[in-house]
């Protein structure tokens, strides 16, 4: 791990972190996606993101509806690309990082950044 | 249920309706979710949302394909969050209401109102 | 078929060639979805649709998941209406053109140009 940093739920610094971090291969980010008044991750990714990801977030729902059901409605993980940087908002609870973490970033991480450090071609 | 409202499928009269209704904790539309040339309702809701809630039309058509396959794609439900009022906009089938309203809304309506007038964290 | 065309991994050029396609009752194109610097479809296609079809791009996944797991998030398959006209954009992969034209184009195109043509209800 190459950085390590908490910030306040404030989208702007959310945004300043990110891009901070950006020098890494992966960005990941817990907490902050739900709809309270405070919960501005979604926000804040969402205005950076140069390609979204839509498949992180749908499966990330669909695999915790299989878990915890309707709740899983109130997550809004999200996903998507900076730059050359990956970045992953995941949820703050231990059980959501855990399921997005062990079943979608984990396994795809390596096959994404080598697809946008250029190598290969990402056929689906 | 404090307000009952028909509007014809435009655009400003269902954003308009909206935005009277969004003094309750909660609106859910019937209709105009399909992708006909009157169907609008996807884009007066986004146009409106301050939170985007992603997996309540993704779980929606998930579970609606359980029911009837590859016809789930048509619809454009979609949810989210306007100032602290929570928006659903279901399908104007019978069916559709009921999957919509019974395995999704009615389950979470109150954790997620709860959410969004502060009290607690939206963990996951 | 009506047209069948070949163009270079630029957004501009494939704005284009669905534009000039754009006569036809559906567009259907393979490859550019994924995350490598060169893959802009889902950008291109996005800037044009005037209806998104969200669930083409989600249950596309949800089905791919079933075949392939975790590596179904790197698609940015999307969907959704140019004018009058149907646009889908699938991976290039023969396993994901396949799935994405069997379980879901073909089943629903017949049933989405005709609610595109103005005729019947598309109530769910």
């Amino acid at each position: 791990m190459a950085l390590y940093e908490i910030v306040p739920d404030d989208p702007g610094r959310v945004r300043q972190a990110i891009v901070r971090a950006a020098v890494v291969q992966a960005v990941i980010i817990n907490g902050g996606t739900g709809v309270a008044p405070r919960d501005n991750t979604y926000e804040a990714v969402c205005g950076l993101l140069d390609k979204r990801l839509d498949g992180f977030g749908e499966l990330f729902r669909m695999l915790s509806y299989g878990q915890i059901g309707s709740a899983a409605m109130a997550s809004r993980a999200v996903g998507g690309v900076v730059g050359t940087t990956l970045v992953f908002a995941l949820p703050g609870s231990t059980a959501g990082c855990r399921l997005g973490t062990e079943k979608l970033i984990a396994p795809e991480l390596g096959h994404l950044a080598g697809l946008l450090a250029g190598g290969g071609h990402g056929s689906r």
